[in-house]
């Protein structure tokens, strides 16, 4: 009907048709209010209550429980990065468990901050491995722990997270989160850029248990105060607004498929799909080790990089998008987030099927 | 056609409906490439060429310079009360020019980082006032002046620019940037929040001469360094890639009406309709003092605070909105940027005087 791609790509990334469509039908009027919400003051009491409803609705599906706060932050992860040590570290020491590219960068910022310490070092291992709790000593204090829940470079997700007891377990979930149900109250703070399963690019959002915020060293800058934002409701300046009215309608749009156990259910199955064809497979290998391997991104590679290439050209021949891995990692990877259906999994699937025949 | 409202808000505020309408018709499916602009990856190539088309039409819209970078930086014009202090203070002194309370903010934040110095307090005036060259002593050496060149909640706006010579002069252009031609290399760095003349919140535009970058202290977040985003050509991170994508197409849209010398005009057109509106009544004040009136929002008063609300509560009922002047500052606005269309303020005149003719 519209003509489109299926799109792999890592982020920003494919929306639900039905989230495109809501964002179509009200963009030159939104219900009636005469404007865009592109164009409504943050301080009007429609977007207000646009606002309010993203939060709740965000509370509500990923079951936030009332001491945590929600911010809605610029900047993406990477600000982040820097907000951390910023606002947690309080003279204390940050533990990192680096499984890839990412976590290495917020480990690397950390240590301009202040006392940092890399627990774990994945790069030994090309990043193709989640450690087991045996392969690291957690500490017995500490201001926090941190982790990448899912590394969109390599392909790894954790499967289950280390048991921090009385530290704080900081989460980058930029890339899973939403994905499947999470026991908040396991976490001192969870965080993640909007433009994967939450929407648009241009927006974090910073989901902090409330006893953690109000802990900045003085060089913080205030809109990098946790204690700011949420003094301010996230509206200490000008938020993204447009960005937080489509998080808001991804949030809805994931209730409206039965919530984040459904949105397991069906991302276990379209990751299955492929995790399952590359194994049986003798021609594609999974870059990722087995017991690592993410929900949201499946990294592979063809027997030779001229393949690799091969297989991307081809692959926008036959209507499909952004399956060139990452620069920095090589090879090929399907991004395959909430809004991916299972039958653009199955389309993908046929296409490899028929280049392994062709290419074997 | 759409049922509109006419929005005098004063950021984020309304957008030129064929911006809307170019907006809504490549919502589904960019021109053909199969997707909607976000749900572009940033290093895609479809995105690129929207992105350096967005910065050559800024450059020519603006009569930018070679030796000036620009910048596309989340965080919005507050970001940059800390960005530009830890940036360009380089142990040096900020001279600040405080004519209104985003000046103000700025100045307090330059004061946590280093040596800022107030150049002239407007307050004592209630930020009626911008000061001329008379009403202030420029320092012979600084590492920057910096002023707001419109002030939103006052409704005042510098009408010629202080000239410091070989000092940087820093200018906040939030609420007037592409309203008018100005020389950009009487500038050290020009920045704006995108939600008024540049179409949407979650994006700062920073126009910086090229020789001012990499100044930063050693404490500036990695994502908050001119030379990184620089570098980086603003894609660091991944940047707001739809607000990015909405300031492009504004800028378009300035420039298909005829540039800046045909928006200045506009502007004073419609500027002129209301001012002299107000001083002909004996009903309404302005608030701003004559010489120092803001092109961009104007700001008055009905003979009370009671008929001041009246005022907000009927012009609603008429079909426009927004009129409340801002929270700290009581009264009512008119924002009347780019996209105001001399029509519309017509209206809004029509209402002024049949509201005064009824309370007089």
């Amino acid at each position: 009907m519209y003509n489109r791609v299926i799109n792999f790509a890592a982020g920003p990334s494919t929306l639900p048709l039905e989230v495109l469509e809501e964002i179509r039908e009200d963009l030159m009027n939104y219900k009636g209010t005469g404007m865009s919400v592109m164009e409504m003051s943050h301080r009007s009491k429609t977007y207000l209550s646009i606002f309010d409803d993203t939060k709740k609705t965000l509370r509500r599906v990923m079951s936030i429980p009332d001491d945590y706060e929600i911010l809605f932050i610029q900047g993406g992860a990477t600000e982040q990065f820097s907000a951390i040590p910023l606002n947690l570290l309080a003279g204390g020491k940050g533990y990192y468990l680096v499984t890839g590219s990412f976590a290495n960068k917020a480990y690397k910022e950390a240590l301009r901050y202040g006392d940092a310490i890399c627990l774990y070092d994945g790069s030994a291992k090309s990043y193709r491995h989640i450690p087991n709790e045996n392969e690291y000593v957690l500490p017995k204090e500490a201001s926090y722990v941190y982790l990448c829940s899912n590394n969109t470079i390599y392909g790894t997700e954790w499967q289950t997270y280390p048991d921090t007891k009385d530290i704080p377990l900081v989460a980058d979930m930029s890339s899973d989160i939403m994905s499947r149900p999470i026991d908040i109250s396991k976490f001192g703070l969870i965080y993640a850029g909007a433009q994967k399963n939450m929407g648009i690019a241009g927006l974090a959002a910073v989901i902090i248990r409330k006893d953690l915020i109000g802990k900045h060293s003085s060089i913080t800058p205030t809109l990098m105060q946790y204690s700011i934002q949420a003094k301010g409701d996230s509206m200490y300046n000008t938020p993204p607004t447009f960005s937080i009215y489509v998080l808001g309608l991804m949030a809805k749009w994931v209730e409206k498929m039965g919530g984040l156990e459904a949105m397991q259910k069906r991302n276990e199955e379209k990751a299955k799909l492929l995790y399952d064809y590359l194994d049986q497979s003798s021609f594609y290998e999974g870059r990722a080790d087995r017991e690592s391997r993410s929900m949201m991104n499946v990294s592979f590679f063809t027997p030779s990089k001229e393949l690799d290439d091969k297989f991307v050209k081809e692959s926008i021949e036959a209507g499909m998008s952004n399956l060139k891995g990452h620069r920095e990692a090589g090879g090929l990877r399907a991004s395959i987030y909430n809004a991916m259906t299972i039958d653009n999994v199955k389309v993908l699937i046929e296409f490899m099927k028929k280049f392994e025949k062709e290419n074997a």
